[in-house]
């Protein structure tokens, strides 16, 4: 059914790599001021590609960089509606004498091309965009789509909240289509189906109103450094569980279809160790490190500070302690109530002689599809079409902000299905694409749409 | 007995004063090498009065600035030999623009004589020299005496341990009197008759090799912050009591009548409250807070660091992490041992996945003399003699580290008399000397030395 379109792909290979290069040519820093230029630029660039498919492209300012949005429902009613998000901004190059070729003029090695913003995420974009160019030349687009590519997704994504608000109606849709995503190996298609999400605190602790001699008060005060060490070593308990009240209470546990499927990722706890260079691992017992990692919510301390912290000694008692903590979590964990919880945990051991403060830095909700679901069923045909090779699922232990903002502002899903690889130096020198995969992506990018319409 | 050299004092109060006023005139900072010739100035100083009184006073190289003896053992066989130790070193006197008199122009105002150095500690050598002189001009100087006057005791005494080694036969003695010492008020005799020691650690954890992603290892590796904070949790118990193994077992316990003494002191918690600032007391169970702070062994925690401390968050897993923790020590623990107890306790409770390291910064010995020795005794009586109350029988809480080193070297025990007072601004901004306390200090110097020699 597909083969008409899987056949114009395979014949326009050389112009959908140009197509590539050229939009990898623009630098569009979203970071640095001085690239604002290029930001309009790369807008224009899509919004110049998505008019000649039908997708009436336009650029709206947001209060950023301008938001590319673009649609085609000539699918009718009867077809799903899909948003394809992306994000046409790329990381800063630093350092520049690190890359062996100019990160603005790809080049081909082997089978990479090189240049920043490759495989993230230009190289997902253009992907897609081929995809429907091939379905649209040969037997018609079969799905609705819409397309949302901000262009600030490297600098916290700062505009995008408020615009998804502002235009509930306008984005309204089946589900999300995130391509900013990718694949476990060359050989091994997957599908990330569960990302983790984060609540992010400083806690501070105070004590007596001045740091005070350790040898003359040392002994009679509450020192709060002390006491934020026992806090947080009382967060945990001997199992490598979160003690917060609650913490575990709406998080999903893991099926034995998911628990099989992860055990049978190229991840065994080797592999886990290599990555992270760790001799012994560890964490909440009863998991493997792939599983502790990617499905189960965490507590860790990011940062520590108090008192006198240089070369030597100094007996003080330090009047204030802080701690930065995240936890990162999972389905169907709420960043608020976990805020909630902290507090809670804070109100009843935090002992008198020292005053507290939790303030929450960051919250992002943690997301998960139904495996059984329509487009998740069609990614996984699609990949398995173009691979040969059955889709893994795997989940991803990071956090990714705007799949929590869709999901809270426009109430729909977000499937993940994209085609970048580990070692693709994302946001590194030499950042890659394996052209391959751009290949593949196209056209795993066919089979789906054609998969979604049947 | 000694009221002829009481009135000799007496007659000779003036002339006290302005020998005071003399030596204070020096600005003999230890800390800053362009003072190097104030230090010779003032070790000169000391033993151009040293020669009058009959005890060929010397300048000795240490390594540092000079070490001021002299003595003189008259009084023979049957006397006892006191070891006289005090320090002509001051501290620097930044911030200068608080100063209300020139630090080194003594100024008297009111009951106080204002200069560096006035309390801490020139005017309590002065006063010891000016019993002798009273002595030796009328009944006699009944004790034999050594004096033994550094110049390095503000920043660390840094050769005296060396010194007090090489000379072992030149300062035996029966006890060590260190007249850097003071009462608890100005009408309130004390004897302090124990100190604190100390342990300073620095204990660095680490984890993996390098700093990690929070989202992508969060949950599969070993975070050497939170097992810091967990380890230094477990150091106490619920009861406030110091856990690591061993670490009691040498703790002299208060004898029902010290604790009756220490309640009698005008220290109860309300007054900690206040000198803190701290509005909730606490540590350990079963102990008022003067005990705690000056009778009960301590564990603080001075320093934590670890990972990311800035402004907002950054979702790192620290590779390491650093804390300075300090025990104050009472008699008879052992700093040494201490040390060994706290590697024990990390070898048993440092989890697979962090390595770790103990380093000791400092160590002292804690020190108590027998109240009822010849020399307390003696103390106590002059005391009393001069102002007309009983004694009051304190303890410290911090560590002076020079009783420590003559315990250990020279095999004797330090008896604290001296006349500071707690709001003498040691170390601080317009120190001050309440001159009642430097000519009853005078008067107590002449009855201890008279009534040890009955």
């Amino acid at each position: 059914m597909s083969k008409k379109a899987l056949d114009y792909a395979q014949g326009n290979r050389e112009s959908a790599l140009d197509e590539l290069k050229s939009i990898l040519r623009i630098p569009s820093i979203s970071t640095l001021p001085e690239h604002a230029p290029d930001m309009s630029a790369a807008a224009n660039w899509i919004i110049d590609r998505l008019d000649p498919l039908g997708f009436q492209g336009r650029a709206i300012d947001a209060g950023g960089p301008p938001v590319v949005y673009g649609d085609w429902l000539g699918a009718g009613a009867g077809a799903p509606v899909i948003l394809v998000y992306g994000h046409y901004d790329v990381q800063p190059v630093d350092p520049l004498e690190l890359w062996v070729s100019d990160p603005f003029e790809p080049e081909v090695r082997g089978n990479n091309l090189f240049a920043r913003g490759a495989s993230d995420m230009k190289g997902q974009i253009i992907a897609h965009l081929k995809a429907v160019e091939a379905l649209k030349e040969t037997t018609g687009i079969p799905v609705n789509i819409k397309y949302l590519i901000e262009g600030e997704e490297e600098i916290g994504s700062t505009h995008l909240g408020e615009f998804l608000r502002a235009n509930e109606d306008l984005l309204a849709c089946d589900f999300c289509l995130n391509v900013d995503s990718g694949v476990i190996g060359p050989e091994t298609p997957s599908l990330t189906y569960a990302i983790r999400g984060m609540a992010y605190f400083e806690i501070r602790l105070e004590g007596p109103p001045g740091d005070l001699h350790s040898g003359i008060f040392g002994g009679a005060i509450v020192n709060p450094a002390n006491v934020l060490a026992a806090l947080i070593g009382e967060m945990h308990d001997d199992q490598g569980r979160v003690t917060l009240p609650g913490f575990y209470d709406d998080v999903l546990s893991l099926s034995d279809q998911e628990r099989s499927d992860l055990a049978s990722l190229p991840q065994s706890d080797e592999w886990w160790s290599e990555q992270s260079g760790a001799r012994f691992l560890g964490g909440e017992q009863g998991y493997s490190a792939t599983e502790r990692a990617t499905a189960r919510p965490t507590l860790d301390v990011n940062g520590l500070l108090s008192g006198f912290t240089g070369k030597g000694g100094k007996t003080v008692l330090p009047s204030k302690a802080m701690a930065k903590i995240s936890t990162r979590l999972v389905p169907d964990q709420d960043p608020h109530q976990v805020h909630e919880s902290l507090r809670a945990f804070m109100e009843k051991n935090a002992p008198l002689g020292v005053s507290w403060e939790v303030d929450m830095l960051a919250a992002a909700v943690a997301s998960i599809i139904d495996r059984d679901s329509v487009e998740a069923r069609a990614a996984a045909e699609a990949l398995e079409a173009v691979w040969g090779l059955p889709a893994r699922y795997k989940r991803e232990g990071g956090t990714v902000p705007v799949v929590g903002m869709i999901e809270e502002m426009l109430d729909v899903k977000t499937l993940m299905l994209g085609f970048g690889l580990p070692d693709d130096n994302l946001h590194a020198p030499n950042e890659k694409f394996h052209l391959p995969n751009f290949h593949r992506g196209i056209d795993t990018f066919i089979h789906f749409m054609t998969s979604l319409a049947a």
